[in-house]
């Protein structure tokens, strides 16, 4: 069977997360739905990572095994057309046919997040739902050397998940990296992979570096501990963007 | 009676327009029940700019008289906390104690908009109701040398909607810049005023300049007609957002 590698957005606002649940429509359930439409197959789809609910994508990368060969242009526009008639908060960006080997999830290289906070004194109202809105000011500066302390292999039990499903809690984090442009911070995190709610652990616990109520060497003593007690609060998820895979070639 | 200048953002879909109307709920209504609501008092505010149904705004001013003093963050403060009660998609970005002279619509001296296009060939997920979605390609630089045929003092009849309410057709276009970045296109124009619909006809027409469909010639042979059916469709509100006022000091 062709295997089709295709890159989707989506906004998680209105989804139970991204993996196929009973109790609530899915973004994976969407697309497995648009493809039952469009060609009467029941397909099981992979992501390349699993989004909670109120999430985001901008470069979610999934694989799909179809009965028969498609152009890719042809099966990225007529997937979307099916999406779009169903309503669908989810756009098909870019469909590549791809060998057997080639795993979504597997096949993985690299993971790349975005976290997302608007600091100003003001409720946001054109992007409610697409950022934290944070009113107190905090310290981009005093964040970004926080997050210097994270980088590296380390067990990271601390900003895991207690639903985390992981084996281990050992991670290896390339990239953290708190920037301020306005009132917009971005926290960009790389990886090859993450543990369940790792990234909004890592923004709730920046969030009071920059608060000043964490120093860096707080942060790395939380790390340290291996414990979740040492975490800040879990940053919510509408401010959350899975941006891009990397994969080899 | 103290009146105050507010700078107010908001997402326009779900209203129909900035007019207070007898059919639907408008973002001047959401505001004034905000005033209401925290003051106990009916009042009528001013805009410096009347948006319709589904355009977004992140810089329209208001003006609004109230019958006792307040510190400034402190009104910002109290009148968003109402309107996040009344779940409005509307927020107070600033507020500044003005003296009576002050008028948000007639005391502006330019007013700045932007239109969004998205020029992709996907369907729009994250940025669905934000941008206006054109999925065939476009030359950007072919609409910006059509736009600069409109820059001046016209008659903008052919640009101008059926339903305008402005005494003249003339007005002043001091910028119309077409950009782009990636697949975002952006159209950036100033006046001190504009007509009904305008720039979103403006932003219609450029699209086909865009498509090679009219020269630099043809918009402005359109221009000069002074004639409605020379316009290109009027683009879809969702790409239009009212940025900036500028004022005297």
């Amino acid at each position: 069977m062709p295997r089709y590698r295709m890159v989707v957005e989506y906004d998680g606002t209105a989804y139970v997360g991204w993996q196929r649940q009973e109790n609530g429509h899915s973004v994976q359930s969407a697309l497995e739905g648009g493809i039952l439409s469009l060609t009467g197959e029941t397909v099981t789809i992979r992501g390349a990572g699993r989004t909670d609910s109120g999430v985001h994508a901008l470069g979610q990368v999934i694989h799909a095994d179809l009965s028969r060969e498609w152009k890719e242009y042809k099966l990225r526009n007529a997937l979307n057309a099916h999406l779009a008639l169903a309503n669908e908060q989810v756009s098909v960006l870019d469909v590549k046919a791809v060998g057997p080997e080639f795993d979504a999830r597997f096949s993985a290289l690299r993971r790349h997040y975005l976290y997302r906070i608007i600091n100003r004194p003001a409720r946001l109202a054109i992007e409610a739902n697409r950022a934290w809105w944070v009113p107190k000011h905090l310290d981009h500066e005093a964040m970004h050397a926080a997050a210097q302390r994270l980088i590296g292999k380390h067990d990271f039990s601390t900003f895991r998940s207690a639903h985390c499903q992981a084996n281990s809690p050992v991670r290896t984090l390339d990239r953290l990296d708190v920037t301020r442009d306005g009132d917009r911070i971005e926290i960009r995190a790389t990886a090859q992979s993450f543990l369940h709610n790792q990234i909004r652990s890592f923004a709730g616990t920046l969030k009071l570096a920059g608060e000043g109520k964490m120093t860096p060497d707080d942060v790395q003593a939380a790390l340290e501990a291996r414990d979740r007690k040492y975490c800040g609060p879990v940053a919510p998820p509408e401010g959350l963007y899975f941006m891009q895979v990397d994969y080899d070639g």
